[in-house]
């Protein structure tokens, strides 16, 4: 599993057919990405207002911001997941990292932050996937470096406040095997090599490990998958949070669970976090200037946001009061309707700088201490995780009191 | 892993244009199987008598019958295993069974009674691989239901005799995890989807846990795979004793093995054991009627023997006198050349019966008393085989004693 990824623009991508690629490993668009066609093409379904009412009803409390501001944005069966929840019915949440960055930038932060809010909001049980047998065969790193990553990553995602007693955190390279492994070959078993050639668009070239992975990913959408810690709760539903790319594995999955007899898992999906460049640049892990990494220091945010963050501004100072900031293209302004809580100060930025009273400067000089401040915290609880907590959240256990 | 298949006759492969096809799941062949064209079209070698006197200096015992009647024909580096064990190193022995159905037949045992007389003659430790995975993605068999047959399967294997002292046995739904998986990742990444498409003729349209699970079966040829065998002996060699389809297999073991720094493992490796309609009939588990099985009374084997075992022999008495029995055809012969330990009453047989001395009731006879005694030995040591000594056999654990 992987959240952010390179999104390649036309300029690396010349000779290409197809306006939008949007494969688990592959983001390439033309121009922006058209997430309503890719509803379409997908078959997911939009995550409206009165879903959005629901959640508000059901637990209590205003929902998230990423909910708020349309981050997640389409989902598949999340209804169900409400209606049952309503009826008194638990779920676990599934998401997932592959691990193949020592440091994680603020795109890799979004699916764990929403994933948070959603064990606190709905008080249910989460398994974290680490897919380290996934990067160590798409990225070409050691078994060893594979794993070394996992559990730097895995400091990282506790560093986001996940609670212990309702949290289980594995690496593939770990855990796979007995129950799990069963579940990877009733899965295998259902999926030709024609279907994988063309969901994911493998070819003869691919080498095995990646035709099988699929399966590997799967699995953690099913209970039984987790004896330790779902015994007996065949039935319980599973929500997947997680970027609209990884849509084909959940398609997958949700196609084979019910001639394995399992339920489907939901999804809840987000859009892509773009890159500082704007979103039709590369977020790329070797360009360390299209992201802010949750190591950079204050300086460092601050040169990357005035130096590359792709600005909405006009211009010059007059044409920018005569027509306003295109927010349409403003990463200052995404950033901040990601990360900023505020509705009501969003609000008043979006008409601000949309109405040019606001300059640029004034805009990415707020970015830059909502995101010092948002790095800041992260880096200081990332500090107090000891080797012993990713122990406890690694320990094939039982978790007693995972509902409550 | 399956030793004895099913081999198809002429008749059910109809428009075929091979004149034999062997793969580790099909042996088809459209008269007898040309072992030597096997030979070359693999690339093994014959296993010569040099080799057979020196396996008798080394170990200072006589070459098990299934050597002296060259059951065990071919190899790969097996001079290599013996020049090292010659210098005082050792190796050690895998060899595995799918476990597809409950009883096993007299051409199921063979491995199993040769790697007893390696494991004996070499004193090494020996790892079997019940492949309850593969058997649940090709035969359509529940989990549940291989996870069964692979434990029944074990108890005919260690009613064999091996050494508990010095003998894994796992199944993969069991086994498969941490260290094994990381080898099996480390494999899948060096073959490729038309790698195994060449080597095994997977399709398309074959599901990906199949065009995976060579990975599977080539892990156990690396001592890395079991952490709590051969800690530290990364260089340790590898011999597999196996029927010649498995060929494949190891054939790709082989070829990825320098590029993990591994040794390549060795091979030893046998004709297939002939059905009792002959050597171009079908030995299939859905005909009980083409196999004599280990839990086959001593009336069934007369009725069998008698009925379906194919015979050399002339159609009338008069025509056998003269021209003698057919030895190239005749099961009764090729079944006490397998299991008649005693070469000069073998050896008298041939003669006789060759000559027409002795007729085909005869013989029939002889092989009956053979077989009831091979499978009446079999019976009661498997009787005494309690789930208790299953689960030692199968128990993770070092074996500290294995090379003594």
């Amino acid at each position: 599993m992987e959240y952010a990824k390179e999104i390649v623009t036309e300029e690396q991508k010349k000779g290409e057919e197809e306006e939008q690629v949007v494969t688990p490993w592959e983001v390439a668009s033309k121009g922006k990405i058209d997430y309503d066609k890719l509803i379409v093409e997908f078959g997911c379904q939009r995550l409206d207002q009165s879903l959005l009412d629901r959640v508000f009803k059901l637990t209590n409390r205003q929902p998230h911001v990423f909910l708020r501001r349309n981050v997640f944005f389409a989902h598949r069966d999340f209804n169900e997941i409400l209606d049952a929840y309503e009826r008194g019915e638990k779920f676990y949440l599934y998401t997932g990292r592959g691990p193949s960055s020592e440091a994680l930038h603020l795109g890799h932060l979004v699916p764990f932050m929403f994933t948070k809010y959603l064990q606190d909001a709905f008080k249910v049980p989460l398994v974290i996937q680490l897919t380290d047998d996934e990067k160590c065969m798409w990225k070409n790193l050691s078994v060893e470096e594979s794993e070394r990553l996992a559990r730097e990553n895995a400091k990282d995602i506790i560093a986001c406040g996940f609670d212990v007693s309702r949290t289980f955190i594995f690496s593939d390279f770990d855990y796979v095997g007995g129950a799990f492994y069963k579940n990877m070959v009733k899965v295998a078993k259902c999926v030709t090599y024609n279907k994988v050639h063309g969901i994911f668009g493998f070819t003869g070239e691919d080498h095995i490990g990646k035709v099988f992975f699929p399966a590997v990913q799967a699995v953690p959408s099913f209970p039984s998958s987790f004896p330790h810690l779902f015994p007996g709760q065949d039935k319980l539903r599973c929500l997947v949070p997680c970027a609209i790319d990884q849509d084909p594995y959940f398609r997958m999955t949700r196609d084979v669970a019910p001639r394995l007899g399992y339920s489907k898992p939901a999804l809840i999906e987000s859009l892509f976090f773009p890159a500082l460049q704007g979103e039709t640049g590369k977020m790329s892990a070797s360009d360390a200037n299209s992201a802010i990494y949750v190591t950079d220091s204050y300086k460092d945010i601050q040169t990357k946001v005035n130096r590359y963050a792709f600005s909405g501004g006009r211009e010059s100072v007059e044409k920018h009061r005569e027509l306003g900031a295109n927010l349409e293209v403003d990463i200052p302004f995404k950033y901040l309707s990601f990360f900023l809580d505020d509705d009501e100060e969003l609000e008043h930025i979006r008409e601000e700088y949309g109405s040019g009273r606001m300059l640029t400067g004034d805009i990415k000089g707020r970015l830059v201490e909502v995101l010092s401040e948002l790095v800041e915290r992260h880096r200081a609880a990332r500090a107090l995780v000891t080797d012993e907590m990713v122990d406890a959240f690694m320990a094939v256990r039982p978790l007693p009191n995972m509902f409550k």
